[in-house]
């Protein structure tokens, strides 16, 4: 898969690159990503990425040509998904993130200042995405957040032991707690359950804990979770159930 | 500001430190940030800041001996707040990293892997935050979107030519569309309005352009958008009144 990125800060991109699943990925070849300095594509003696908006008001906006010149060339031969990172954006999430897995190609372009002239957007963007109701003083660190979530989910890249398929979100639920050695740390033991080897039950402490976590913490997203039957029971057996139920309830429009 | 971020690799922050607000805010010392290697932590002789989880399955968790052994150096003298990143944690969002900018010292602590031992979690950490609904590789992109996010609401840090007030969400309704020089861009004119000079007019093309965005794009942020009474007045007379009211009741639970 190919990343091109477009922005006036390519350099913010090195570190980020050169380690982990990254820097691994670009080595296997599995990823390419290709920093394009909008500045090259300038063709005003100041090379200005940025001018005044019309109708007034603080900061400054993106000029619509050095993008669309440096678009138009990065386009060349395969044409890229093009996608904006703006804080007006549809909010990112691993489902995006997996169909975005999917393309070829990604063009991402990092906004910044109070935007990008709207006609670019128009005229050149497939889709604005924003990685979280906040402002950054840029779209660098979104780009960034969408390589390496993107990344990550393609073929080969992670190992078996990191596998992505048992991921928060994978199947709606937050995750349950995790415990490694030692067996107590600073007078916290691990969960009994955890040490005996009966798989059956540590499969229902964990998933238990899971709809625990979810319920306390991010109660909307049980809505689209799929329970079997016998996750079902054992909901009705400690007494959850009906939390549930009514945390489901309440995310229903 | 004091950041401090526990990490396995500190060398990912490197490159985002050196460019635009965050290298300017570091100079001016308006902000710290400490990068701190939790493998410098580790006591065992292979250096481990990782182990397999008890009770089995993928992946491994971070140990929390070193963690608690980096943090306490750490938190040497003045306690800062303790946030870890997380998948599971709440989402964050302006309002957060408003609160988070109120802070004098924050200890960032990066999870990796399948997570951190869940007695770390409970016994030091003060809070858990996620950038959003989607898997990283790790903590490390989240903690720079929080120490970018937040310093950039510190006094001074921007100049009055981006000032943070204006941004998106500082009202709850999306931005409207910008535009700048050239007037005509590939065939798109600039909107009559902003080239007129008329500045209540210039609002209020604006106002109803920012409403149409967040209508179209993000009906659900409506719900905490106060309008004043020249705004409503103005949303009956383009006829905008009852999709927006619509938008609201939609989202009150």
């Amino acid at each position: 898969m190919r990343f091109d990125v477009l922005t006036i800060f390519p350099e913010l991109f090195t570190s980020v690159l050169q380690e982990g699943i990254l820097r691994r990925a670009l080595q296997a070849d599995q990823i390419a990503v290709n920093l394009h300095n909008i500045r090259d594509w300038t063709v005003d003696k100041h090379n200005m990425t940025d001018d005044r908006p019309f109708g007034g008001g603080e900061g400054m906006v993106m000029k619509p040509e050095p993008l669309a010149s440096c678009l138009q060339d990065v386009q060349e031969g395969e044409q890229g998904r093009v996608v904006l990172l703006s804080p007006r954006g549809e909010q990112l999430n691993q489902k995006i993130v997996r169909r975005l897995a999917g393309h070829e190609k990604l063009v991402l372009v990092c906004g910044r200042y109070e935007g990008v002239d709207e006609r670019f957007c128009r005229k050149y963007v497939d889709e604005e995405l924003s990685i979280g109701d906040y402002i950054l003083t840029g779209g660098e660190l979104a780009a960034m957040v969408i390589v390496d979530s993107v990344t990550r989910m393609l073929p080969g890249v992670l190992g078996c032991a990191d596998s992505a398929a048992n991921d928060t979100f994978s199947r709606g639920l937050l995750k349950h707690g995790q415990y490694t050695r030692p067996r107590v740390f600073e007078g916290l033991a691990v969960p009994e359950v955890l040490l005996g080897g009966d798989h059956g039950k540590v499969y229902e402490y964990r998933f238990l804990e899971s709809v625990r976590e979810t319920l306390q913490r991010r109660p909307a997203l049980l809505h689209s979770v799929e329970f079997s039957v016998a996750e079902l029971r054992l909901l009705k057996k400690v007494g959850l159930f009906q939390q549930v139920q009514e945390a489901i309830k309440k995310n229903v429009h």
